[in-house]
């Protein structure tokens, strides 16, 4: 065991494994701390995944919703950030072992966060992408946008109709936010810009195993945006389960009933499964994953018999509070994140930290224009007031990093045109019948996974 | 011959291949005519070419300099965009042929623009990129920021050094521009961001095989960018060519002294070729090409032999005014695309047009903060006006199709902080010593081509 006290020299050593919102929050509350802090991740950005949906759906770029890791943290001098890859750690000798060599540690916090999971359909990644980082985003416009261009130049009913079918697999925030999204680009956005095709005719198709939407939201938050969804032109199917997908066609059952659904895009909003650090860390130190992969904490977020080994955010399987582990959204996170921070601090002084409690401040969603569905647990609402709540919590966020004025003004030009400046066709060449290239092959192991309602 | 009179029903069909400035101000001014207008472009969007230094150097995103072509034409009836192409032509059967078809035209607007030119080193290709496409501006991004990564892991002073040591080969706008980006990157946005290495230490070379920048400015214009980009920390080489770059070794010869300079990140601005649309115009009906391949147009922009065939935009060679052909920059190629849209109108009217005249409205580079030239013709300043003067026509050619209000408050943001929030590595894999991958392979033959001061 490390010494951890506050007469130790040289300062302790704090290593923090991934920038998204538990890695972030924790080097942020120990920026002004007496440790040294090395924030380690394969990126040189922080991504707020829970806008990653409008890059996708061609709102906003990129760059709207990623700060530079070392422009957030450049006046945290006792804060340096490492680009790198963890291989493994090594928790007797204390050290994490980079592709450039070891980073010593006395208290190491591992935020590494989950990707997309296919349930043992791994062949699927190809053809139905998932949404967790940058080029997932990118990849998903890329197909979302060549669908409408193949289906303008496309002669044959039935290929076009296919082409005009967006299937998103599961009904969780994520999905609700692309289908809304997409039901918007079809049915407004793009409806003057093509001569052959009429966007309208758009058959966006939500997919939900379970029977309703939003399944952790209260159930009438659920009704409400299932009944948004469908005015908005969204077909939810829910209690449907993919069976397969396989040459452009979805297969489906929904009790006895098996439908084969021609569709030329299917985007994977379904499962998550915890990153490789959750398989090292069980390995090395002997903890407990769950059945996704994630790392069962103590009441502390450290692992048992390693108190100087921390696991925050989605990576972490927290059991000590309600009867469900804590679901893998963005506050879970920056409060495991803080309080990390606090508890290391605390030790340093010798002061006792009370066990981890979740301050749930509720959950939303954003179907459209005008729509979202709010819970802040006393009280729940939906439609426009709701939506501008959702905006204003983003915008908040959004601005705590790095003053993102410039998507507060993308927003209002948007809501007022509904134009969607960023729907670039970027990347692999050009579509051309048929020709959808193959997304880049999706880590699954990587350090920039940060949580996100899926 | 089509039959160019105003009697002839179907109405007359104007295609026009390439959407840059040249085919977009031509597909923009007979939006209300009485023809129908097929714009074909491989991409979905018009790139305003002249800010893509600032995608290349991390202060916007693609999105904020391209306008989705769709959306531009959206509101002409008459105008169909094609997202395909342009394999050959067929100026006797009056078809473009695509790789979705065969498109029969009455009057054939060709607006495919210039790509980089190696002079003869196609190898240089993969370790001096170029600035023409989208793809290519995040490709510079990742390697300028890549690079300022790798010399905060290096240990080794000599490699240390060679990765802070950026060389822009060509001393035109285009590389002014870039290296002035880079040293106001390295001296001031990124100097509190790295913990081992003083980003102050990167040499920024700007190469020049001339005897001063910006040759085609005036003289003193060229002393006074120098002296500006001089003051901002670039080294700058008049009179140096690049006789070699291999092994991250460029190798310059000034006269007669040999240098080899140690750089990992080499930055092509040096010269264009025709794209190869000139060489099918050349084989088809006969049109002679210069040395780099652009076409030599008529006096009305017309192919000798051909009056229905026009060639605007950087692929034309027009030689008619002046004694030097018109420069490959962005508003020759707007007049022109306007020029032929009004010559076609004429013609179904049977009124003459008289020969194209380009109105020089003076020339314009920008050197960094508050810093830029101007040259008007009547009058030539520099200077934080001159700066002023750029900003305004930047911003006001941008609003025209597609109101880029996000431009002007994301570089007011970045003004008063001097921070670039769009310094996103992404795309090929996270950059580990020494593995910055090769681009994607660039098209010299593409039809989104368009004009750029170089």
């Amino acid at each position: 065991m490390s010494n951890i006290s506050s007469e130790s020299l040289p300062p302790h050593r704090v290593v923090i494994v991934g920038g998204g919102f538990g890695g972030l929050y924790a080097a942020k509350e120990l920026g002004r701390a007496p440790v040294d802090v090395t924030l380690i991740d394969k990126r040189n950005f922080h991504l707020f995944q829970p806008l990653l949906y409008q890059v996708a759906t061609g709102s906003l770029s990129p760059a709207d919703i990623s700060s530079p890791l070392r422009g957030i943290l450049s006046r945290n001098k006792n804060t340096r950030v490492l680009l790198d890859e963890v291989i493994d750690i090594d928790p007797e000798r204390q050290t994490v072992q980079l592709n450039g060599g070891d980073v010593p540690y006395d208290t190491l916090i591992v935020a590494t966060g989950v990707s997309h999971h296919y349930f043992g359909n791994d062949q699927w990644r190809d053809v139905a992408p998932g949404l967790k980082t940058v080029e997932d985003a990118l990849e998903m416009r890329r197909r979302i946008f060549s669908a409408f261009e193949a289906a303008e130049k496309e002669t044959d009913p039935e290929k076009r109709k296919a082409w005009l079918t967006f299937v998103i697999v599961g009904g969780g925030p994520t999905g609700v936010e692309l289908a809304g999204a997409i039901a918007e680009l079809a049915f407004h956005t793009l409806k003057n810009d093509f001569r052959h095709v009429n966007t309208a005719e758009a058959r966006i198709l939500l997919l939900e195993g379970l029977d309703r939407v939003l399944p952790p939201y209260a159930p009438e938050l659920s009704a409400e945006a299932q009944g948004a969804l469908t005015k908005l032109g969204v077909t939810v199917c829910t209690s449907t389960l993919v069976t397969n997908i396989e040459d452009d066609i979805v297969t489906t059952k929904q009790g006895d009933r098996i439908e084969h659904i021609p569709a030329k895009t299917v985007l994977w909003a379904a499962g998550v499964k915890a990153s490789s650090m959750g398989k090292v860390l069980a390995e090395r130190t002997g903890a407990s994953l769950d059945r996704v992969g994630r790392v069962i904490v103590e009441p502390d977020l450290s692992l048992p018999n390693y108190p100087n080994i921390f696991v925050v955010g989605d990576l972490s399987h927290f059991a000590h509070q309600g009867d469900k582990p804590l679901p893998g959204v963005a506050p879970v996170a920056m409060q495991e994140g803080k309080y990390v921070a606090k508890l290391v601090q605390n030790r340093l002084r010798n002061i006792p930290t009370p066990a981890f409690t979740y301050r749930d401040k509720g959950s939303l969603a954003v179907i459209g224009h005008n729509a979202a569905v709010v819970d802040l647990g006393f009280v729940k609402f939906s439609g426009i007031l709701a939506w501008l709540t959702w905006i204003f919590v983003h915008i908040y966020y959004l601005i705590e990093f790095d003053n993102k004025l410039v998507v507060m003004v993308q927003w209002a030009w948007n809501y007022f045109t509904r134009n969607r400046g960023a729907r670039l066709i970027t990347g692999e060449d050009l579509l051309l019948e048929g020709a959808i290239a193959p997304p880049q092959e999706t880590t699954t192991t990587s350090a920039e996974k940060t949580p996100v309602n899926v």
